[in-house]
Parts: structure tokens; C-alpha cells; sequence
């Protein structure tokens, strides 16, 4: 096809006046508009689609006899960072899933180094097989009550846009600055004016929820009631469904998710860990669960695809139709959502073509600047019995704001496990300021021990849980020696531990060997006592002080309603 | 509010920190994701809305109790020339009609005088109450096969990209063109790649349906049934139902628009006059007609109005929701679709503000170039008696290709209204050529005079029909000294005439006024015998060779299916 553009071969393949690269056959396909299930080949020319509903010849032909072909799954919403792999070990991870797009916001590795750690993700998304789509991140520290490792402003943020992985605006995770209309904020929101600005706000509602969308706001993951997330549809928002490691929404929100609403919808992940992509799956989860709860097959793919496309404005993605990428996954049966092959932008997600990709060096190594700690470190010292306590919901990254009476003694309030009090505290590490701020959670169910983590949303200091202050400090300090990462202490040994020396947020090993050590950890936080499911993420939700109602940073507890630091 | 951009103001009002510059009150609203309707204010800022579902103060107030509130209609393919009044007296006949965004092809006045008559939309869509957005005429003139005033290359285009009224290019008419990948449709192809390209591809099926959507063209107005247009919708298309004066598709697509498919159905007029816009209304007609005809009311509404913002990009409409245009009409009843109020980015369409509008001056004066004819110039010489007709389908432009015996008398085909066989003539007016082509077409049932038109698609020449040579001659010369329109004559008089001085397609007089004019004209073409509802834009689109199957230019016959002049 020498001296044809792209455009002309693929009009050319299209009419069956030129061979296509390669033809999948077989298959019946799902048309997401009608609903229809339709025959015949589908031509793929420079990771195109040229052809549908009829014959083709092609250079290769791939047999798909039986299978039913729907258009690739797009993770609306998610932070890479939070699978613990690079963005090449996500991908080999997750496209075998069907995610053939991934809307990320690096705002995790951004929080930690800044502008060069969305630099990062942007040129590992040239080499990726699915589509990472980099948006900007928004806020960068989440607030001004915590200490990041960077912060990225309007001019920050102006510097990173024009690259074509990008889209908009990450999460507007600053929602109390919208509404307010916080200079900083507002620089930003019209830096991106009349161009995609993503939500965060959890339990908005009225005439706040309208300033927030007034702002252009679009799109919206936040929501952890159908009440919620419907009041949010009717203002036009996108209701983005989230299914996390620890955020789980699909049960709540499922009800709303009708044929009717479908093309308002979409889904994410936002944080999901590769011991959950392994065990339940990923959107192909979130697909086959909806359907099993008697979501209509057609509303939870077009959920899955079209209609993240059309919220994003990928244009070219979301169907399998004459000039929409390649992106296209085979499944045994509709309900099942049994991924069988996958073709990102026409090329099959196979252990070769993964080994094929080109790769990006890692950033952000040895970022772990916290200064060496003692067991008094972990005291927290008050002058009377009332004490707020953070109470973990599971399953939710939401907490309650409990209060309870514990004595001070010694001019320390000790952890109490048999009443599920644990001392949680966080510890900068970015090496700006040393701060150490304590406090309580109930709900881990910690009965000896400590946990700690680099894993921090989003500022990623180091957070740490412990009814022992002597292994928090062994579980801390060992975050140093391993460039981040998890670990699990008791009785002054390390008894499991993760390093993750990108950002102290990701490992440099495969997805395998990763959900392996963390199988490890979660059995040695169970042997501690520890009842989460998800203790690692749900500790590093602890530190986001943009999810009501009580979370703590390194400068202290967070009244998330107020906005402010409890004095 | 001064010192505060649009942005800070309206997350302001939305929020109830500062007053609404008008709050529309009393009102549901029916929200057209969900299909609830909602209960509360709509808050009015810079034109756009601010908040919804709540109580707002406003400096002025609406009282719309016990009205039914509904996103601004979209019209998204037309030719704002065949209403035959200039874009600001189309403005003021159909905006009262919930008419609020009108995505035209100017395509009409740019085949008379090329980009200059495309500038003239573009700076008259500054001024009106609704929001006109032009789309940039792919095919000036459609075909080879005809003469017109002026032709519009890739590099024309280049030129007239930028204007905000732009969306992309207008309807690819010459459909053989892509699909056959001729170089100068390939550049224009390649000058819009990857944005919006209307399509138009009456009857296209299988691989060259798919050839045609490969070349990235997303929109399509041309189905005139059920078949043909879930094929289009199924390859992805967005089909746009259509309802012209002459093109009446509405009954045979109906069915086809149901709850799932309106997210990717639209409605459009093309080419609609003043007449039926007065005696049916515009795409309010519509919307009462598929409700009438069993289309559940959601489903209609988001076509008329959500969906066609999403077809084409226009982030900014299509819902009552904060964020977005205030573009709002105001129903006594959903399924009557009667208009009580409308209201166009915040503005209410009302004598005062259509008074108030800045205007352009008229642009095409003095555009009919045709020589003076006389009666032996409508002689159809030809050697065999058996004769291409051309077969009118009352309601569609689309044609059928008769073959009748006609026989030669004095070396001329006479025409035989016994057998409803009359003269049909175009003859070239841009001054270029002189051409006259001859031809025979049934279905008029004229039995006598002669009927002749400037509205000419696309190329605008004069066609004129007619039983007398000499009543064709004086109608067809009548025409020039009226700087082209419609003229009926008959005995050697002027029955009935309308004047279209703006590139003898558009009256520079009020639309009431044209709308008596047409209603003479009808007359008069009925006393004649005239049996078509609708003759002269019947008329007009036999001349137009890129819809199926028999139809002619000022070059001669074109059989379109085999895409040719018949020699």
C-alpha cells in the first residue's frame, strides 16, 4: 500500500478493495447502540477498524469462532499507582481483563516528586499496549493541611498539557476551594475552562453540588449511595461507579444503572490492588457482578465503554464500528464476561507482544527522607479523656468521626486493643520538616504489633498503625532501608514486608510477584489480629483529608467537614 | 459582581453566595437522564445556567408555573437558505418554535458566491438569539456534473476554519468520491481528520457504507427506512431523523427511536420553508409527532436535544443542569410539545429581543446571470422514442428512473400532461456557460403553464417545468428581473411570483410575508393542476445528482446510481 496514507488504506480496506492487516472471524458482535447481536468479520487496518458485517481478506486471520466480540473496557478513573506496578507491569497485568483504555491520575507519584513523576507516566504511555490516558492532577498536595513532597501549580500544570495522552483536568479533589472559589483553585479551573475538568466530591449535594458542577465540572466517582449519585445524573454530571480494593460502590450504586441511565455512566477502579485483579478481576469484574445483580448485559458494556468514551470525548473508541480504534475483547458469554483475547489498538494482549513494548526508566528512587524514630516517638500526649477517633467503615474510604473517653496516663493515651483503639500516626518523609502527628482509629482489629506504609493518600508520608510503639518504630524505619513500601512488625521483627522503591508506591517486580508478598503481609496482619480485609489501602485512606469525616496527616487529626486541623 | 470573571461569578450563584441575573420559577424541569421531573428553580448567570433543583434569588424572576421545562431543541443538519428568508428572519420564525441551536450547511448560498456567502452565516450566527452553527460546505458544487456559481477547494476551507460558530465540515455529499478515494475528497478528508465530518449517503450499504464511516464521517441525515438506518446506526453512525418540506422520513424511522437508541438518534430538518414551519411548526412538530406515534417522550426529547449535543461535541448544551447554556423552552405538555417559552442562552425570545439583534447586510445581490430565453430553447430534439423520465416520490427527494416512449414529432419530444410527461429544464445562471439541459420528469400533473425556480440544488441554476414552452421561457426570464425566486405563469402571464434576492435563494422580507407569497404560489401551481403539496422544493431537488436515482443539471440527465450524465 506504498504511497497511501492511513486514511486512504483504511477506505481502501474498508470497501474490500485491499487486503486488511488482519481480520478477526467468527465472533458475533455486541452492538452496544441497538443492542443487537451482529455477524461477520471484522477488518483491522493500522490498528483501525475498517470493516464490519461482512467478508474480508486479510494478511493474518484470527479465528474467534464462538466468542462474542464487545469494544474494550475503559477505566474511567483510576490511579495507576495504587496496583503497586509500574504502568508496564499494570498493563501486562490488567489489559488481559479487557481494559484496553485506562484514564489515570498520577497524583500519587506527583504528591512524592512532582512534575517529572506525570512526565513519567505520560512517556509510559507511548510504549504501553492498552491506552493510558494521563490526566493532569489537579491538586497536588489534596490540600493545604498536609505536607507533600512537591505541589504543582496552575503555571505547573499549564507546562504538562499538550501531550496526546492527555484529556483534561484530573480529580477536583478540593472541593471546599471550588465552591469557595480559593484564588489557586480558580487559577486552575481556568487554565482548563471549556476543556474536561474531573470530579471528587463525596456527599456534595443542593446548591453546593451546583456550584461545584457550575465550575465544569463533568464527571464524578465519588458517590457511595444511589441517592447520591442520582441527584449528581440529574445535574449532569457523569456517574463514574467505583469498585476499588477498598472503595467498594457497585452494590449501592447498581440499582441505578438502567438502560435508561447507561449512557450517563461509567466505571473505575481508582485504587485497585493486583491481589484483587487476581482474585476477582477487574472491569470484567465490575461487568459480570452488575449482570449478575440484573443490570441489562447492554447497560453494563455500554457503561464499560461507549459511554466512557463519550464522556471523555474519545471520539474514536467506545464501538466496534468502521473508523474506531481497534479495541476489542472476546468474551465466552455476555453474562460470564469471560475474557478470552484482547486486542489493544488492533494488537493481540499476548505474553509476546508485552515482552515487545518498549520501556521508560523508573523515576523517584530512594524517596524515603524520614528521620530515624524511637518508641516515644509514638506517644501522644493530651490533657483530658475525650479523644476523636477515626473509625474505619469497611469497605469504604469514607469514616466515621467517633469520639471516645481514654484515660491519659503517664501523659500518654495508651493504644487499648481490647477496645479496638490502636495508635495511628504519620510521619513526613519527604525530608522537608519531620513532622509526626498521632492519634487513634478503631476498626483494624490490631491486638499486637505494628503496620506501616509509605502508602499514604496522596501527601505518601508514612503512615503507620500499632498497639506496640517500639514496632512502629521497627516497622518505620525499616520503610527507610527499603525505599518504601509495606511492612508488618511484632515483638521487634519484621515479619512481612514489600518494598516499593518507585515513590515508595511501586515495586519494580512483576504483578505476581508483588500480589505474592502481598498475600504474605495480609496473612502476617491477620496473625496480628487484624479483621480488614484490605488493612495496606485502607490505612493509606486514613491519611486523605478530602473524604469526610475524620482522617489524620502529618500535621494532625483532620475534621474533614470543617476543613481544618483539630487543634 | 465586579472584579469577578464569568467562571468565579457563576459558582457564586450557584452556590446562593450572589444573585442570579434571572431565575426562571414555578417550573418542573424533566431531566433528561434519569426522565424524573424535578422540582425547583433554574438560576441564570451570563447566559448560562448555575444551579437547578433549589431555591435562588434572582435580579429578575420568570414565573413559569405549571409549565414543563425542556433543553433547548437542536436542529442538527439544515440549510437555513431553503427556509427562504435570511438567517435572522429564520431566527425569529423558529426559535418560538424551541429551536435554540441550528447546525447548518450553508452550502446553498456557497454554490452561488463561494466562501463569501459562507462568511455571511458565520457573521449573521453572531447576532441571533439562537445559536447557528455553521459547518463548513464539504462539496461546492456537489458533483462534476453541474455548473455552479463557484467552487470551494480544501484550501477554501482552510481559510474559513476559526470562526466559533465552526463545529466541521457539512455533509459529504459526494459520497462515490470517498469511497473511490478521489485526491481532492481525500484532502479535505485529510484537513478534518480526527474532528467532525457530517455525512450523507443516501442508500449506501455493506463495505461501502463501511469505506464511507471509515473515512471518519459520524453523522448521517439520508436514511428513509427503518433497514437502512439501523445499518447506519449499527456502523456506528449517529442517524438524524429527518423532517423537511420535501424529504419526509419521520413515519419510517420512528420506529427505530426507543429509549435505547436516542442517545445516538437526532432529529433535523434540511430543508424545511416557512409554510409548514407555520402550518406544522419545526422540530416541535416533530417531537409531538414521534410522541404521537408511540415514541416514549424521554426518548424523543433527548433526541432532540441531549443526544444532538453529544453527537456533536457541544459540551456545553443539551441538558437543564449548572454548567451549561441557558437554553431552556418551556411545554404546556410534553407530549403537545406547545411551546410557551424559550429562552436562548439566557434571553427570552420575545419581539423585544429579536428587535434588539445587531444584523448584517445581505450579501448575493443581483446573482442571476441566465441569457434571455425563448420558447424553442425548451425543445428536446432525439432520435428514438424511448425516453429517461424521471419519476417523482411525493415526500422524498430521492427518485425513480422511468423509461417511457415518447414520440419524436418535428425533431422535438412534446410534452403529454395526458400522460403526466412534462418539459423539465435547467438552465445555467451564474453567467459561466449558458448551458441548458432538457429533460422529461411525471408526478407534477401540471396540465398546462409553467413553474421556474432559482432554488436549484445545489447548483442554483434556474429549473423550470412546463407544459407551454413560452410560459417556461417568460417564468424562466421572469426570474432575472426579480434577482431570481419563484414564479408560476401560464397564458403569457405572471400568475404568482416571489422574489429571493439574496443569491436567489432568500427574500429580504419578513417571513409572514414570504410564508402569503408561498401560499399564492401554491395556488396558483394547484390551478395549473399541480397535484405535489410541496412543488417548488420538489422542483428544486431534482437538479440536486447525489441523491438516487434519475435527476438533472444544467449539463443534462445524471443517472446518479451509475454516477453519470446519460450521454
Amino acid at each position: 500500500m506504498t504511497g497511501k496514507d492511513g486514511l486512504e488504506r483504511r477506505i481502501a480496506v474498508g470497501r474490500g478493495d485491499a487486503p486488511a492487516d488482519l481480520v478477526l472471524r467468527g465472533a458475533r458482535t455486541l452492538d452496544l447502540v441497538t443492542g443487537a447481536l451482529l455477524e461477520g468479520d471484522v477488518a483491522i487496518c493500522d490498528g483501525m477498524i475498517a470493516g464490519t458485517c461482512a467478508a474480508y481478506e486479510g494478511v493474518q486471520t484470527r479465528d474467534l469462532s464462538g466468542l462474542t466480540l464487545v469494544p474494550g473496557f475503559i477505566d474511567t478513573h483510576l490511579h495507576i499507582e495504587s496496583s503497586l506496578v509500574t504502568p508496564f507491569e499494570f498493563d501486562r497485568c490488567v489489559a488481559p481483563h479487557g481494559v484496553t483504555t485506562a484514564i489515570c491520575d498520577p497524583h500519587e507519584i506527583a504528591n512524592v516528586i512532582g512534575a517529572e513523576g506525570i512526565r513519567y507516566f505520560q512517556r509510559a504511555s507511548e510504549h504501553t499496549l492498552m491506552d493510558i490516558r494521563v490526566q493532569l492532577s489537579s491538586c497536588v498536595p489534596s490540600t493545604h493541611m498536609e505536607t507533600a513532597g512537591a505541589a504543582l501549580s496552575a503555571a505547573d500544570l499549564a507546562e504538562l498539557r499538550g501531550h496526546p495522552s492527555g484529556i483534561g483536568l484530573a480529580e477536583f479533589m478540593n472541593y471546599p476551594g471550588v465552591i469557595h472559589r480559593d484564588p489557586d483553585v480558580m487559577d486552575k479551573l481556568r487554565l482548563f475552562e471549556g476543556g474536561h475538568v474531573d470530579g471528587h466530591c463525596p456527599q456534595l449535594s443542593g446548591r453546593d453540588l451546583n456550584a461545584y458542577i457550575a465550575a465544569g465540572i463533568s464527571t464524578e466517582h465519588e458517590a457511595t449511595t444511589a441517592e447520591e449519585a442520582r441527584e449528581k445524573l440529574q445535574k449532569g454530571m457523569r456517574v463514574l461507579i467505583r469498585e476499588g480494593s477498598v472503595s467498594k460502590d457497585l452494590h449501592a450504586l447498581q440499582p441505578l444503572l438502567t438502560e435508561r441511565t447507561a449512557p450517563y455512566m461509567c466505571l473505575c477502579t481508582d485504587d485497585r490492588n493486583p491481589l484483587d485483579i487476581g482474585e476477582e478481576g477487574h472491569l470484567d469484574y465490575m461487568i459480570r457482578t452488575l449482570i449478575g445483580l440484573g443490570t441489562p448485559a447492554l447497560a453494563a458494556y455500554r457503561a464499560a465503554s461507549l459511554s466512557a468514551a463519550e464522556a471523555f470525548g474519545l471520539k474514536d473508541r467506545g464501538l466496534i464500528a468502521p473508523g474506531k480504534r481497534a479495541d476489542i475483547v472476546a468474551v465466552g458469554s455476555l453474562e460470564a464476561c469471560d475474557v478470552r483475547a484482547v486486542f489493544c489498538g488492533g494488537v493481540e494482549a499476548t505474553a509476546e507482544a508485552f515482552a515487545a513494548r518498549g520501556t521508560v526508566a523508573p523515576v523517584a528512587r530512594r524517596s524515603v527522607h524520614a528521620r530515624a524514630l524511637e518508641a516515644e516517638d509514638f506517644r501522644s500526649g493530651a490533657n483530658k479523656a475525650e479523644t476523636d477517633v477515626i473509625g474505619i467503615m469497611e469497605g469504604k474510604i469514607l469514616t466515621e468521626h467517633l469520639r471516645e473517653d481514654i484515660a491519659v496516663e503517664d501523659g500518654d493515651k495508651r493504644p487499648d486493643p481490647a477496645r479496638d483503639l490502636i495508635r495511628i500516626a504519620v510521619i513526613e518523609r519527604h525530608g522537608k520538616n519531620g513532622n509526626i502527628a498521632t492519634g487513634f482509629v478503631r476498626g483494624f482489629g490490631l491486638q499486637r504489633g505494628a503496620i506501616a506504609s509509605t502508602v499514604c493518600h496522596d501527601h505518601h508520608n508514612i503512615a503507620c498503625v500499632g498497639v506496640d510503639y517500639a514496632d512502629m518504630a521497627l516497622a518505620a524505619n525499616r520503610l527507610g532501608e527499603i525505599e518504601g513500601g509495606f511492612v508488618v512488625a511484632s515483638g521487634g521483627e519484621v515479619l512481612a514486608e514489600l518494598a516499593l522503591p518507585v515513590a515508595g508506591l511501586m515495586s519494580l517486580e512483576p504483578f505476581e510477584t508483588v500480589r505474592a508478598s502481598l498475600e504474605q503481609l495480609r496473612r502476617a496482619a491477620r496473625g496480628l489480629g487484624v479483621t480488614l480485609n484490605e488493612p495496606f489501602l485502607q490505612l493509606a485512606f486514613l491519611a486523605l483529608p478530602v473524604i469526610p469525616a475524620l482522617k489524620i496527616t502529618d500535621r494532625g487529626m483532620v475534621d474533614v467537614v470543617k476543613f481544618e486541623i483539630i487543634a
